[in-house]
């Protein structure tokens, strides 16, 4: 019984050298298996972006699967349950799950978590703010910085699917972050919708100074998900005692030369340097989910979305999100809900 | 009334370029100030030689003035007081002062500490294993470190002062010490006397295959004393959830390029990287002098010195050090008790 049922998947045409450009994807369209016992298959709603994406294209990501020329991009998404031979998964469920670039999958209903957000959240929040960026976001600070009312912690890219929540959370509990943003524009978005007390655009001539001047007291807390130069920069800038968690390293995603810390900055500052991977902290995801959500539920915490409709569209949008150029969590809009 | 007693000093005949060498120090005589009030006088016994000394000299360690050519090196020892205008120093106390290189210092009582340690122990134990590289052993693992039995913790220097210690304050932990060291017989001397399972000797051609051999189970813990290549290597073979204390990097000691560590390593092993400055860790100095003391006095941990006769030989020695050719903690005899 060979199914007939033709879905639309978008594969990596080659593999991108430094930050991707459109062109390294191309959209074909690929056969469906039948739906097998135990297994669901899902209509894709929203998909989901995120920069370890790139690490899989043509290498790997913590022993995920390298991407080759010709293969689907991988990826999570928010869909939709349009078919199902599982108990635990009935038609109509919204699901997370593992599809890739595709606008319908068969998975196993084992490896799906059904949407269950507090009502008036969209479910595309499940992807972002209360789903592995925010989570993210959540653990780097919560484990990592561990921020004291009245402590300075930097952001970088700040205005980002981590960032945007990071800033927000480190305002509520009395800290005073500070943003780190690739634009005047993105600044202004850092400080007047997530939180931030300042935001410093990174790349200038002026940027070791902006950084200093927004930082009187020193850095005591920091997320690094950027470049060497804004590593360097804000190493420099460390308070006794600073914690810096390592979210994201560029050259892990682009290609770039390997990302290094000096040492003398870590040991001047008597800091603690330490490796985030989102993997490690899944246990925070229920407390996570909970505390952000009854906040983005009350209208504390704002969900920023960037959001590009059609799967067409994917390699486009996930080249501009490497670029810099997204504000807030990027997500392709696949489908919508009939 | 001018003071007319003179004494010996070792002063700085040129700024060092890398590793210091014996002539870029020099013997020469000074006049010595008279004991005010408050005060002691103090010939100095066994002059400590110290890796942190290097950056003093033409440059500046945490903020201590530099030592400029024709000045006097500085350094604490163990000294006797010989004269004494002070209620809390009595003739014949030993203390640990900031003396510098010299045979006779007048110091501040209130900035000695009298020496007091277990009966049995030699009072040079002050200023090595119950001293400041005790103290950094004991504070790395404390505090650090923190080695659950049966981790795999790979110390670099692993026979020098602080590295003498730590085997076998880990091998009594519990946990399994492996040394690295800058040769053959050290390797010997690591695992024969000095706690360590397995000694890996830095600088050929197979090291990073050596240690990976010597760490099957990989590395849980690394304490940090070295150049560029070991930390490389070293980094490479971190255990999820490792720590990483960093206490000495040469090229704060030698001139040589910044120390950099890959984030990228501490990333995929979620590492955890701390920067060791001893004088953040005096609150543990009792308990250390206590614990290890006891150790030391009923012949459970040996307490290695590299003697040098004579202050005139200060200089040699100290570049002795510099290359890495000591064993256990450097000092100098200038003076004998009487």
């Amino acid at each position: 019984m060979q199914s007939t049922r033709t879905v639309q998947a978008v594969v990596l045409a080659s593999v991108p050298e430094g930050v991707p450009v459109a062109t390294d994807f191309t959209t074909t369209e690929q056969a469906l298996p039948e739906v097998g016992p135990g297994q669901v298959r899902v209509a894709v709603r929203d998909l989901s972006l995120d920069p370890y994406i790139r690490s899989t294209l043509g290498g790997s990501h913590l022993g995920d699967a390298p991407v080759k020329p010709g293969g689907v991009v991988g990826g999570r998404a928010v869909g939709e349950v349009v078919e199902s031979r599982s108990d635990s998964l009935a038609v109509g469920d919204l699901v997370v799950a593992e599809t890739g670039w595709v606008s319908e999958a068969v998975v196993e209903a084992s490896a799906a978590t059904k949407v269950d957000l507090p009502s008036g959240v969209p479910a595309s929040a499940a992807l972002g703010v209360l789903g592995m960026p925010g989570l993210t976001a959540y653990a780097a600070l919560e484990r990592h910085v561990m921020p004291a009312a009245g402590e300075t912690v930097v952001v970088s890219s700040a205005t980002g699917g981590v960032g945007a929540l990071a800033g927000q959370l480190l305002a509520a509990a009395g800290a005073r972050p500070v943003a780190i943003v690739g634009s005047r524009e993105k600044a202004a978005l850092a400080t007047q919708k997530l939180g931030y007390a300042a935001a410093v655009v990174r790349g200038s001539d002026t940027f070791a100074d902006d950084l200093r001047a927004a930082c009187p007291d020193k850095v005591n807390g920091y997320l690094h998900m950027g470049d060497q130069a804004t590593l360097d920069v804000v190493m420099e800038q460390l308070a006794v005692g600073a914690r810096v968690s390592l979210i994201g390293v560029m050259d892990q995603s682009n290609g770039a030369p390997a990302t290094r810390v000096r040492a003398g900055a870590v040991m001047a500052a008597r800091a603690t340097l330490m490796g985030m991977v989102i993997y490690d902290h899944f246990d925070l995801a229920a407390e996570h989910v909970a505390k952000v959500g009854a906040l983005v539920a009350a209208g504390e915490i704002a969900a920023f979305e960037d959001r590009t409709v059609g799967l067409d569209q994917a390699g486009a949008a996930f080249a501009r999100m490497m670029s810099g150029a997204n504000v807030g969590k990027a997500v392709v809009e696949v489908s919508r809900r009939v």
